[in-house]
This record gives structure tokens, sequence and C-alpha cells, in this order.
């Protein structure tokens, strides 16, 4: 069945992959991001409130936007902190919270987390607590949400694809975007509610 | 030995308890809090900052602050998201930052999550995600603090002793303060670092 999904923050290295490898998969794939054909600002919510009445009724909705601080433990601020939950956890709730009125019963909600929420590294310690505060949600949220809309997260462990990263994730195994790209595709199929799938 | 320790939230049905139980097993204690000897506010870093300019240096600092919006999950907005990290994991976050440079080598810093954590209910949403923030900090930042200084968490359980929020917390068994307590005391003592302690 083809569903009509939108993909928020589909010009970055997961949230193209997911684009792609969904349209590869036969759905009417909606890509935005600040230079996606829809044109969204996930900082500004009158943004995101005119992307969801654009887009009409969706089937799914994936997130994969936010970036965070990346310092020494002994450098990062409170300040550094509020900026990595600010742009990564509330940014993504927030999309979150304005999908479930464009949701159809039984549409499924995907965030997108990352690796340093179950293993840490010595500049990632915002980056943890964001990814965490965005497993909360997924717990606090999936059993209450109405008509049997879903939510779920991929945590993904740093891309083969973006060796750039590497040496900051030193120990960690890369892994290829296709995998992580799978693991949404089966979210968006699935029954699955409230869970975190590390990849 | 007799340790140096200060409770920031000490007026708090947690802090309070947690603050006596250092107290009657030897310890020197400083209670701080907006109504305590040592008044704090701790949504303002220069107050914080002031605190421990006051205290000197310390062998342990427990934190037991932070009041979370409760509502339905459709009623949460993303500013109630954010005003729960702000007032519970930011300012337990700026507590932890601030405390590591009055700690002498080996102190330890305890931050209070909670069962939300864990286990969803219906009104719960913004407190889980405070609290699965409060343990992303604690993962990432515990293997790179300096000196040999410990960060845990305790995640209380509602309390025997606040029937007030029983009817909030369906099927949950109310735990004695007394038990939470004794989470801190044996944190405080012990070689821990990166744990969460559910009670």
């Amino acid at each position: 069945m083809t569903k009509r999904i939108l993909v928020v923050g589909a010009s970055g290295a997961i949230g193209s992959a997911v684009a792609d490898a969904l349209a590869a998969s036969g759905h009417d794939v909606v890509r935005a991001s600040r230079s996606s054909p829809e044109q969204v600002d996930i900082a500004d919510p009158a943004s995101v409130s005119a992307l969801f009445a654009r887009t009409g009724p969706l089937d799914g909705v994936v997130v994969a936007v936010g970036s965070v601080p990346f310092k020494q433990v002994d450098e990062l601020t409170q300040a550094d902190f509020r900026a990595g939950l600010e742009n990564k956890a509330l940014a993504q709730i927030g999309v979150a919270i304005t999908a479930v009125d464009a949701l159809r019963d039984g549409g499924s909600i995907t965030l997108t987390s990352g690796v340093l929420a179950r293993r840490p590294v010595p500049t990632g310690a915002a980056a943890s607590v964001a990814n965490a505060a965005l497993h909360g949600y997924v717990l606090g949220a999936a059993e209450y949400l109405p008509r049997g809309i879903r939510i779920n997260a991929v945590s993904p462990n740093v891309l083969r694809e973006s060796p750039g990263y590497h040496s900051s994730f030193p120990g960690f195994v890369p892994v290829p975007v296709s995998d992580v790209a799978r693991a949404y595709l089966d979210l968006l199929d699935g029954d699955a509610t409230g869970h975190v799938i590390d990849v």
C-alpha cells in the first residue's frame, strides 16, 4: 500500500537516505528541510504548522533533525546543554506534537536520536542528554497518543558514509546509512510503538 | 569519616529526608533551597555560583529539585516540555557543572530523576523527558569528570509520604522516603559513577 510520508530533515545524511528508501519502496514522499521543495524552519512553530497545513493528511512522519554542541565535558556550559535540547529534542518533539493532527488513524511518527544515548564519548555529553530526552518522549507519549497513532525512535550509530565524524566516535563501528534507513521503513510498516531501535 | 555535603533542594520531601539521613550518619550537611539557611535560586546561575562560594570545599553534592508540568499528552505543548527540561534537567545540570569546581578529589554528585523515566503515566510525558535527559547527563558525563569526581542519579518511585501524588501514579507501589534517602547515602559512600539507582 502506498503511504504518504513526510520526511522532516530530508536534506541531511539520514533524512535523505530515508526519503530515498521510502520512495524506492513506492511510497509518496514529501521532503521538507530548509533547502527542500517543502521549506521549513523547525525552530519556528509557525513554519512547522504551515508545513503540515500544506501536506494535508499523512500516514507517516519521519523527523531527522537537530545539531548539538560537541565539546569536552568540562567545557560544556549549561547553555550548551540547553542549545542541544532545544535544537534536537524540543525541535523533534515540536514536530511530533504538530504531526498528530495531520496523521491518519494508526499513523506513524519516527524520531531520530543517536548512539550517544547508550554509549558516551568525551565530547558527547550534550548529545547524550538530547538523545535521552527524545527516548523519554517516546516512552512517555506512546501509550497515550490518540487514534492509534504510533511513535518510535531510531538511534543510529555513526554513519559509514560520514567519515568526518569517525574520529569523534573512537571504537564505534560505523553502520551503512542503508541499514539506518531500513529501520525507519520497518517502523512505518509495523505495529511497534514506544520503541527505540538501535542501529 | 565525616564528609561535608551540600543538599540543594533541602526543603523538599526528598531533599529534607536525605539531609536528615546524612546528618544522622554524622556528616556535616549544608542545607540549601529557596527557604533554607543557605538560600539559593537554582534558576539563577549567579545565585548557584554564590552558594558554592559560600560553602567552600565539599565532599558531596545532592541535587533534589525541579518541578515539571503534568498534563495529558494531547494537552502538553512544546513550551511545557521546555519548562520541564529547564526547571528539572537543566537546573540540576547547572548545579552539577558548578559543583565540580567545589568538590574535593573523588567527590560525589547525586542527581534526582524519577520513576517516570522508566514507566509512563497519562500525564507524565514532560516528566519522562526531563528525567530521561538527566540520565543522559549521568551517562554522558560520568567517565569524563576530572579528579575522580563521581556522578550518579537516584530515580525514586512515588513517595509513601506524599499521598497527594498517588492518584497520578495508578498501579505504582509507593516507597518510603527513608528507602530513597538510603540510596543517596550508598552513592556518597561507594565508588559508583554513571549509575541510575531505581528506588
